[in-house]
């Protein structure tokens, strides 16, 4: 039995407000999944993330799985208990890593055949074996492997990739059910009350995006997410997606966007009926200097920020905007100390978290179409007069 | 008008306890500050070093006057209010690092001449100029510029050396004084209440260490500091120089051994009479994988410790060892995560401060010999057992 429940307690227009709960706990939606790849967000420890109010957190299943070892986190007791955070995991499939990030990969029916990128061992990445890994990692909610395709893609060959994937999932929830059973002996089995998202497939072609999301959903599983987007196609044929996409997917199951997006993304899914989201965005452009604010994106490194005493965003209520000027900032960005990273981290998944938080408030009081429109008139200020 | 003081409150052989008050509060002594080099300690926020209740921070001239710069330090309103640090600063006098990291130097009698190491331009570090910059950083006790010794170094050399810092001490002295008496036009004094130690050198000859510690004295600063000790020299040396020299130095003011060292060392300075310490060792070592612990020191990138759920040092109450596992400290630092620095330096910087802590208890207690005693016994102990 899975512990995973979904209810949605508002809604606005296609915007929902609703509550996932989880073996690990509740999350709040829409939800912002802060990306800890190899069990830890870069540059923030736990109670920063506490801090400022995650919920769940995103770990990557390629990385993890390579190093240290899903055997040796599955012994610790599985990944809450190896990383010391108790509130709700996605685990990802490992599969767009694999496409992204490994050597010499081949896929087939079987599944992706690669290389490691750390020590160029081989490896073979299937429907089953990625279940298998996701069921000893221990997450509360492990996603079903796909087939990710290159952006832009023809449309017989998203069609085919479409279909694969389709039958990879009836590979991935077959076996996802019979570890829940118990009957896949050798794979311990660390959090019993996992769930499995189910992934729509189809690049930019509606009819495919549609086909997919009937289709998977025919499969069953706890809840459905939106891959392949969020991979350079313009952001309109995104939303269209998006779109097109949820509307072919079950109103008590979450819909999670995969790999979006920008402030702006995340809203206008939202807008769409998109109830969950992880992205690299805050993290990695924090360590890059770039800071997400109310006022648009500014980059601590330009030297007009060399004598500026005022917080990133005087809007803020985070730590970093507490406490550290634009000024101090930028040199800590210019020596490259640590804290550069740490304190632009804090400041950019502040800002996602707490946007998060004020779309949910905007629905529950029904006013989340106002809210859509300030924050586009917001973000769209230049940053001159910063 | 300084607004430094210090009173012992107790003694216990030659061990004390004392309070120094500074423009920006109290420090309870003996005290150990860490090292925030570029006005920041690498890996921790100031909100982590108040919680393992960090209270005076040593910053770095040398790196501030070469970036961002003084002057713009200066015009931000110091050092405190660039950094967002509210309690006391010590800065060093920048020489330590000219003759350990900058380029193409030469030092003469006006002072070192010598180039960045981050841009080759060229620049003359004088004992007045060095009290310049601290006075616009605005730190609450100023180090005066001492010419450093390479160790091992002839007796000839060191006596000559020790008589230039003499003369550099007198230059700096009335620098600073006349800095306080807003006598220096063209540069901004950021704080009004900035104190300034004299630094004792003379090398491992334990006559020169009282000719230049009488000296130093003779000249009159708010306190003083041993410098040129924890540069290579046999511990057993380092524990005598200090032992001749605080005996030499006024009852009423702190005592500052610069540089050291490891936890030992800090137990038997203390025993000789030493208030003040700071060292890099529980900060660099940290990033390196390095744990000071109640068992000894602990290698966290040891493969034995792959599969151990045992928080680093089972007696410690910090954050790390309450929350992670030597097993996921081992995963953080082989797979290069940022964490690993922030985690490890959070411990090792508890540990040095708490032993301080422990320190100060035990002399108030009367029992510094009981705690020195088991003190040594418990790190001497092989970490075969953990």
């Amino acid at each position: 039995m899975t512990a995973f429940s979904f209810s949605v307690t508002h809604a606005d227009g296609r915007a929902r407000r609703g509550r996932m709960t989880t073996a690990h706990g509740d999350v709040e939606t829409p939800a912002f999944m802060p990306v800890g790849t190899q069990g830890a967000v870069k540059g923030l420890t736990h109670r920063d993330l506490e801090s400022i109010g995650a919920a769940i957190l995103l770990s990557n299943t390629y990385h993890l799985y390579l190093r240290p070892g899903a055997d040796l986190i599955a012994r610790r007791g599985g990944l809450h208990a190896f990383i010391g955070w108790q509130k709700p995991i996605l685990t990802d499939s490992g599969g767009y890593q694999v496409f992204s990030m490994a050597a010499r990969r081949k896929v087939d029916e079987e599944g992706a055949h690669f290389r490691s990128h750390l020590d160029g061992s081989a490896h073979l990445l299937t429907p089953e074996s990625a279940a298998d890994i996701q069921a000893q990692l221990g997450s509360d909610v492990a996603m079903v492997l796909d087939e990710c395709l290159a952006h832009p893609a023809e449309e017989a060959a998203a069609r085919q990739s479409m279909a694969r994937t389709l039958r990879w999932a009836c590979r991935g929830r077959d076996r996802f059910l019979a570890l829940r059973d118990g009957l896949v002996p050798g794979v311990r089995v660390t959090n019993p009350g996992q769930a499995q998202f189910g992934i729509v497939q189809g690049s930019v072609f509606p009819h495919l995006r549609e086909e997919s999301a009937r289709e998977t959903v025919a499969i069953g599983f706890e809840a459905y997410a939106i891959g392949g987007l969020s991979v350079g196609e313009p952001s309109e044929v995104m939303y269209d997606m998006v779109d097109r996409t949820t509307v072919c997917l079950p109103e008590d199951r979450p819909r999670y966007l995969m790999g979006a997006g920008t402030p702006e993304d995340l809203v206008e899914a939202v807008a769409r009926g998109v109830d969950l989201f992880d992205c690299v965005l805050p993290t990695r452009n924090a360590r890059n200097g770039q800071l997400f604010t109310s006022q648009g994106r500014l980059n601590i490194k330009n030297a007009r920020y060399a004598e500026d005493d005022r917080p990133p965003d005087p809007a803020c209520g985070c730590y970093t905007c507490r406490t550290a000027s634009r000024a101090y900032l930028r040199h800590l960005y210019m020596a490259g100390e640590i804290n550069s990273s740490t304190l632009n981290t804090l400041h950019n998944l502040h800002f996602y978290l707490d946007t998060l938080g004020r779309i949910r408030d905007a629905i529950v009081f029904g006013r989340f179409e106002s809210f859509r429109r300030e924050f586009q008139q917001s973000l769209s200020r230049q940053l001159h007069d910063q």
